[in-house]
């Protein structure tokens, strides 16, 4: 028996109740020494790829967990798993990003004290991932060169809600004609200050810049 | 004063109210002998550079009027106006997708006598906008060989709530290395008969079957 008015305001509660689980991620992460960090993007931007590339990198130096989230499928867990890094696949189903409580669970069954470093790859869509914490160090936003010139201009949310803005594939930037100055002035229209590094996951250009930025 | 047990099924609420607008909607466009296609895909996959070319071919025989989906801007209605064809921009602000309200909105905000055909680009998203049907006769869904090769894969029910598959950028895909026959056998794994037409916007190539497939 309800007996007073009761107001569900959506989105307070669902968000609210995510900024809570995304603060409990933080104070584990914090408590087993965790690096973490967040990679947003659309699909086909290399977030994988990028990810290979910086376990290459990085491997030497941590012990590294990496979480793949996707509607379907294990092709993003299994191309970082043959670089011989842990990884954990969440197929979501439908749902359009990760959340805080998918992350949670992912992190209730894994022994956290075997890692120091979790790369989160996010569901490939360059909208919804940007509307939820998860908990983490740095939340980076991947964009590519092959997605035309709009991407940022279009998202100006997305990219208030990263810590960093990765510009990838720009090895082929000039097959395409893309020009990767403007799409940098784009990022400055909508944040001053926020840091840009432009990289090649294929040639490794970049890469070196990008995990001096990410402090790793 | 609640005096029962009343449960809220969003996701019913939600899809239930959506499905009843467009069925409204699939009225409105039979009631005013217009034809309507709801082309989704992700960010750059050159879906309005794809309405851009349908419209030079299409304009002489149809007269058309262009809905643009967007969080932002008006870059995408603009770039279609340009070739003389009506648009109405709606911008979403956070939505990542458009529904049906959406679209009635618009067309209660529009003289229907004037228009045979409406093109309606939804927001660049691969996942959301086919969680909502819009009442059009036609929803397609643009990939690009410039996503790389898994965006079919990934998303198995994109493709099964869709009408017809359009492959862009194909005057691309030796220089990206993408094997176009390989994609399209991902799609048929998903769906055996659902119509898949390759093409660039750019060169024209594929365009006049895709026009045909589209029965315009």
């Amino acid at each position: 028996m309800v007996d007073k008015k009761v107001v569900i305001d959506i989105k307070r509660d669902l968000f609210g109740a995510n900024e809570e689980a995304a603060s409990e991620n933080a104070e584990i992460f914090k408590k087993h020494g965790i690096k973490s960090v967040d990679i947003m993007g659309s699909v086909g931007t290399g977030k994988t790829h990028l990810i290979e590339a910086l376990c290459e990198r990085l491997k030497g130096k941590y012990r590294i967990l990496m979480l793949a989230g996707d509607l379907a499928t294990t092709i993003d867990a299994d191309r970082v798993a043959a670089h011989g890094v842990d990884t954990l696949q969440i197929n979501t189903q439908t749902a359009c990003h990760l959340d805080a409580r998918m992350i949670r669970y992912a992190l209730n069954n894994v022994d956290l004290s075997k890692y120091d470093l979790v790369f989160i790859e996010n569901v490939g869509n360059l909208i919804c991932p940007a509307g939820y914490s998860l908990g983490v160090d740095k939340k980076i936003v991947v964009v590519s060169v092959t997605e035309g010139p709009y991407m940022i201009r279009k998202h100006p949310l997305t990219i208030k809600r990263a810590d960093m803005v990765v510009i990838n594939k720009i090895d082929l930037a000039e097959a395409l004609e893309f020009d990767v100055g403007h799409l940098i002035a784009d990022v400055r229209e909508v944040d001053a200050n926020i840091p840009v590094v432009a990289v090649s996951s294929k040639t490794g250009e970049g890469l070196d810049g990008l995990i001096n930025v990410l402090d790793l």
